[in-house]
């Protein structure tokens, strides 16, 4: 629990909230900002700034209950995201996780995808170097 | 299993790829087309198309594995992105998690926010259908 933080004030009911779901260990409301129609979160009641600050246990619990949002919502698009970091889209210090539908082209999240050249030598290299630290 | 699915080919070994970690549930590999250094992906093993067709005990291993793939990068801001649909950047019809390092401005992934005016009664009226379906 942080004092400061606005997520951790709804999680303990000091701010109000669009609230569609509540666990022992998350909560899900509407945004209020939406990027369209349906737009979501769901957020771990451990206060973790970012997603590697976060319990496991709690992290398990994000991805079922977004489906539990798109497939009330009904959405047949849509995109889930969660960032980290300011220079990664992230607004508030409390990990969250969106679901956007994607009604059409100009509604909801849009991506850019600078994608680089596969270059097989420098990934068998990497690969290398990660695979002791998992 | 999809034979026509490239992922469940990468799950059955057909198809080679960097990975990074296999349990019986899930596995993730590099993706080889990053759109920064790191980038990666974890998939569920059972074919599912979109996020709501993947059973929740395989959902629910997901974002920790992401949460050890950042860790592994030594990402400090990144994206976690799943995307559902076409229209929604989807280009492999098999539910994938990317978590994707935001090094600096130019590479990873850029995010379009086109946020909606807030409408406290039009979220109202949402919540209160939305609510019966959770």
């Amino acid at each position: 629990m942080s004092a400061a933080c606005i997520f951790c004030k709804i999680i303990k009911g000091d701010i109000p909230c669009f609230k569609l779901y509540e666990s022992a260990k998350v909560l899900a409301f509407l945004d209020i900002q939406p990027l369209s129609k349906g737009h979501a979160l769901v957020i771990p009641k451990t206060h973790g700034e970012k997603l590697h600050d976060v319990p496991d246990d709690e992290l398990a619990e994000l991805l079922p209950i977004a489906k539990k949002l798109a497939l009330a919502v009904g959405a047949v698009d849509y995109n889930i995201l969660q960032n980290n970091g300011r220079i990664a889209h992230q607004e508030v210090d409390h990990v969250h996780v969106h679901m956007i539908p994607k009604p059409n082209e100009t509604e909801g999240l849009t991506v850019g995808w600078p994608a680089q050249q596969t270059d097989m030598a420098k990934l068998k290299a990497l690969l290398e170097e990660l695979k002791p630290k998992m």
